[in-house]
């Protein structure tokens, strides 16, 4: 029950036992497209350029802002957590001129303030976390995709911890790029980063396409200034997942048939079914967590559904509390990075994990070791809270 | 039967089903404190730096070199197929300035070709394929590590298509670098990627080593020039795996949990044994072939255990048999790249699929697909030539 990897659903799990096919097999390339279809749908977008990478969510990010980002190119991050630091870490190594602007972890940024960052540095690309698992708040970012566009930057979104229990809508957000990953809300394993990219994005990526040597066929663009990676490039990666199936990395086959069955889990459910799921448990350990005394972290009205902050209670020792839940009951909870490590606490209900069972199991266990560790609340009330969460919803 | 990925140890992929646990929960750390171990045996090293990189053999290859090469220094890549020119590329990409020597596909270099470009080009780093399997050929490293040291130079190699099933030692050989994947004799999917590196190329790599923003402490190292990736920066994956646990990516548990059976199994037969069994069935595969009036293809004396080429014979449409081998056998074999694409077959012998059955299931189907096709052979005489040498070792 932390701010992720949390336990997979056991379908993805058994459709990752199933055995591996040939990369150019005519069954594989087909489950190809359709791990391409199914992430359309998940990412509510058109794009033709909709895949996954083999990597973490963290490779996703850097094989999206690497290949839009040549050395010297102007990039905003504005950052209001952890991961809005890795995006303009990642923009850096990638020799771009990177601009930030910051707020205080927990809040978001107003449209104004977005704007007029805009319109100062004005970037090739707006590079934002949308939700930062760090403060669980989310950044709306409706109205950010029409900004972008007017001052002619293109938009990328690192929709990791979001995306499948949040609302999150491509096309009509006028999101350019997005990626993600599947150990949050989409209930599998970290190691494939599903991606996508508007026309007008790849468009840029195909203009600095360079195919590798060894392979490189007469008339193939071979450009000066190529995209500095290789593994993470996604002009390759492109073709790769295209009719023309040119040999890139070996795909991972077994990380494929996760992305494949956790999307198709999720489509099966519905993607506003499961937003609202994620909203309906989320609030229910909000309101437990409350009611056993634990003051909730950052801007409710911002608040990620899938994840919870608290602050640690005064004289509670919290590495004991989460060393407690961990070994004595065998839940897992989260502390933080930088400015709130030790402060909050943070607790996840996303994925197979947004379940009344798990919800209401974490909150008994955690009233139990809070009693013991001195901190006191009214018996049940966490429990209670949830409860009456439940049956508001029933 | 192909070149790989090939079919997974059902062991395997038993082993990938299993549910995760959190990346900081003590029985993961000691997973992951465990998978060094085992790579440790498989690489047969003492090195402390031994891991898995999350991503395809590629990213392993790509970690390896950003993390070594700063932009401007020297690199020696000796090319004898498709994955020299890969590793070319890569360097390139890093910014390095690249040499290479090239010799014909299917021969291999003479330790003196080496010495003299070593001599002539004094590079910081040789990068060198060990099995380049587009060729079929293994280059001989013994000797290679001295020289490199005798001339100041990292030696790194891609080892990818050899672990597991062909003489590899990394530290009676003075390798500095190693990586290798899972899908060829390993037995597993593609996408977790073992390496190793020696004390002086890990180093090397310390020396440039850059703690990413949002994560960094006081105190914490800041390089003006940091490694180029941050997915694929060594320095920071060497802390996630020691005990400091510094928070990178989230360890892509499933591939995690791949590379530890795989690695078990191996093991769990012997090393040497499963060098043996490879050559046994490399030599069966090739026996047959040639029974079958198909003429191997490259410098058999360097001949990889795991894979054979042979050349397609005049008069016989090369598409039709692979098809006809897919569809109707249900058995993939490959061809291959560049001046060989469509000059020869490749057939693997490799991990799980070095096995009598999948030998002699291959060549009775071969033999059945090439009659049809118009190409003649004695009835049973392939089959007929792999009993042979699996008698003569019985």
């Amino acid at each position: 029950m932390g701010p992720g990897p949390i336990n997979a659903d056991p379908r993805v799990l058994r459709a990752m036992s199933a055995q591996l096919v040939g990369q150019y097999d005519p069954w594989m390339t087909d489950t190809m497209n359709e791990v391409m279809d199914l992430y359309r749908q998940v990412f509510v977008t058109d794009n033709v350029h909709t895949m996954v990478v083999d990597g973490t969510s963290r490779a996703g990010i850097e094989a999206a802002l690497v290949s839009l980002l040549e050395p010297g190119d102007r990039v905003l991050v504005p950052i209001f957590g952890r991961f809005g630091h890795l995006l303009a870490e990642i923009c850096r190594r990638a020799g771009a001129e990177v601009h930030t602007i910051e707020t205080e972890w927990g809040r978001v940024f107003t449209e104004e303030a977005l704007e007029a960052a805009i319109s100062d540095v004005s970037p090739k690309v707006v590079a934002i976390v949308h939700g930062d698992t760090s403060t669980t708040v989310a950044q709306p970012l409706e109205g950010l995709g029409d900004l972008c566009e007017k001052h002619g930057a293109l938009l990328y979104t690192d929709a990791t911890a979001t995306l499948g229990g949040n609302e999150f809508r491509v096309d009509e957000w006028g999101i350019d790029v997005a990626t993600s990953g599947l150990q949050k809300c989409l209930g599998g394993p970290s190691g494939s980063a599903p991606v996508t990219f508007s026309e007008r994005a790849a468009a840029v990526i195909e203009g600095r396409k360079s195919i590798e040597e060894g392979i490189r066929d007469v008339g193939d663009p071979v450009s000066a200034h190529p995209i500095r990676s290789n593994y993470l490039d996604m002009a390759q990666i492109f073709d790769y997942w295209s009719e023309r199936r040119l040999n890139h990395h070996t795909e991972a086959t077994t990380m494929l048939f996760g992305a494949r069955e956790c999307a198709r889990i999720l489509l099966q459910e519905g993607l506003a079914e499961s937003w609202t799921r994620h909203q309906l448990h989320g609030r229910a350990m909000l309101d437990g967590t409350t009611a056993l005394g634990l003051e909730p972290f950052g801007e409710l009205a911002y608040k990620m559904t899938n994840i919870v902050g608290v602050k640690i209670p005064d004289g509670v020792n919290a590495d004991a509390v989460r060393g407690a839940m961990l070994e004595d009951f065998g839940i897992e909870i989260g502390t933080s990075f930088g400015p709130l490590h030790g402060k909050i606490w943070r607790i996840g209900t996303m994925g197979y994990n947004a379940r009344t069972d798990a919800v209401l199991q974490t909150l008994a266990s955690l009233e139990t070791v809070l009693r013991r560790a001195g901190h006191r609340a009214p018996a049940g009330a966490g429990v209670d809270a949830a409860y009456e969460v439940y049956g508001a919803s029933a």
